[in-house]
């Protein structure tokens, strides 16, 4: 499979050609099934975001962006005033759906200024720009995350001089799976595949991630139906990984950074930091300039979200592994100080430390 | 409950007192159903150390010795010959049960030593010598379990002059689960319930500990149940747990130690210590000195047991949580560097670096 064909298979979301509806891959069938369903209606694109068939941030704006304008071209009349109304009906109801999601309201109301902006022209012209508007949204993205596949590039290149498979650790998923195309911690693998690299080239080891294993379900999967070298392990496994000589690299994604570049990401990213620095192996943040937050001034401002107990002690799990009543710490994300990073990687280019100050010179916060 | 009553309930293993029969705590039913049952005949007893009913080393030592006491009890006739060759065959009987348990040969081994040493004595003696035997095994890993245990109490004790509730963090389950009584990186905290401290001046944070989950369904279990403040974490969640300052104190059990002090234990357990180093938390390694190897010099001699990728993919869940075919790195142990190591407990002192000087001067070895 070339990886223009890995791609089609599962790419997150897009608009069918002939516009007649949308088309996803469900992830709630993942890893066991891959399968690609289309959304006609406004009930089963509300119910694909609400169930995570399509999931992660970029995504998810993708996904809400392409379903209002399919929405939208079948709104009956010419008349704009009516238009708009429905329109807004229809954008409150998608937005329903995930009331925590950030990226689903910046998306739907882009999209609604899309259609504000352009109330002198007429209702079919709207329904057009709609649809153009939504593709803007999804090739930005990708324009992003190949900004950083590009630069995450540069450094599997430098080793690869070393001449032997070049080993990967990275965390949780911030793949093709939660983003339009590349992802961002996989974009530089997927970046290498593009420009010929065979899979073989690079050994990526995927943390599982509990407590919902998403490296397990969402990552491993990826990078193996992509051709690339993979090999699954628990998350307390990364210390004799590293230990062992098999890592010569890290890519993680984010959540949000701060100004002092401390970056919020999926619980144990932290730990998966100081290992590295204990082990001499460089680790890489790789932040869409989108995730930087030059307001936040350091991590300890970043909110921690506190889950469900039930996630890890039953679950994924045939029956409940932990006693009745048992306290559980829960922390959804993690805080890794700035120290521990070697390099922020945003798709305008490398930040090193002092962060505040490579922040500043790429514009960031401007 | 009283710590005496708690202990009552979970012993792993204990003769009822009329001798008919082995009375163990059924470890496959936890943590969801507490149920004691009697092992009666040869094929009981091999099945349950088979099936993992009775695990960790000392205690399948005790159930094995118990177990042969028991078998060898109800060997007819008063034939010193006769019975010595049917007590081997049942002694056979029981080591076929689990073939890699080191623990079981040697308790069988004592047990055989014992008939054999006093095979002038009449056979009803040697009978009675046996169940002697079996609870001088039993007798014997208590106490080195509260030597060990008494030593991780003066750390506790000094902890508390601070006058807060002391954050202990430990890694799969060396405790009374795995033993004849106290554990081993359980022991200062039943010790400390022993010498009257109430469970809540202690919390007691459980990695999770995967892929086999024994501190979920293990160390939380039992802890829970001696009424020590507990709580369960995932293993990735340790890095933020010790940088919220929760955590004061770790123990862990190991399962070999080499003669420059480096730690083979449960997989992790080097990734807490290289956590604990960064944030400055002493991690303390409770070790018998049964399993320091004063013949392997360092850790790299110590082989690591490589185990099955479903353990990982798809043990516990309900359904497979990895693609099929993917690479999965498991290994049952790691070791952790004497240089992340801040002391080794054993039950005849503390030991500092350096750990060969240390060891010899406890007269290890010799």
């Amino acid at each position: 499979m070339t990886v223009e064909e890995f791609f089609d298979q599962v790419i997150t979301v897009r608009m069918r050609e002939d516009r007649s509806s949308l088309d996803i891959i469900d992830q709630t069938l993942l890893p066991g099934t891959i399968k690609r369903i289309n959304l006609n209606t406004k009930e089963e694109i509300w119910e694909a975001i609400k169930k995570l068939r399509v999931r992660g941030a970029p995504a998810i704006g993708a996904a809400a962006a392409y379903g209002i304008a399919l929405l939208a071209s079948g709104i009956a009349g010419d008349q704009y005033d009516a238009f708009y109304s429905r329109f807004k009906e229809l954008k409150d109801y998608l937005a329903s759906s995930r009331p925590t999601a950030v990226n689903l309201f910046w998306a739907l109301n882009r999209m609604e200024a899309a259609v504000t902006a352009n109330k002198e022209r007429d209702v079919t012209a709207i329904k057009e720009l709609l649809f153009e508007e939504a593709d803007k949204i999804r090739e930005e993205d990708i324009q992003i995350s190949r900004g950083i596949g590009e630069i995450g590039f540069g450094l599997l290149k430098e080793l690869k001089k070393e001449g032997r498979e070049i080993g990967i650790l990275t965390h949780c998923n911030a793949g093709t799976l939660a983003t339009a195309k590349y992802g961002t911690a996989t974009a530089p693998m997927y970046i290498a595949l593009e420009k010929g690299w065979p899979g073989t080239a690079m050994h990526v080891y995927c943390d599982e991630t509990r407590p919902l294993l998403q490296g397990a379900r969402l990552t491993s999967f990826e990078l193996y139906n992509a051709g690339i070298t993979t090999t699954l392990q628990c998350d307390n496994m990364a210390s004799i990984l590293m230990k062992s000589g098999k890592i010569d690299i890290i890519f993680v994604g984010c959540d949000r950074v701060a100004r002092n570049g401390d970056a919020a990401n999926k619980i144990g990213t932290s730990g998966v930091a100081i290992l590295a620095k204990h082990y001499g192996i460089p680790f890489y943040v790789c932040a869409p300039t989108s995730t930087i937050d030059m307001d936040t001034l350091t991590g300890d401002q970043i909110p921690i979200e506190m889950r469900s107990p039930d996630e890890v002690t039953e679950m994924w799990y045939k029956e409940r592994m932990a006693p009745e009543g048992i306290n559980v710490y829960n922390p959804a994300f993690d805080v890794t100080d700035h120290s521990l990073i070697t390099g922020i990687i945003t798709e305008k280019g490398m930040c090193h430390a002092p962060y505040d100050k490579a922040f500043e010179s790429l514009g960031i916060g401007r």
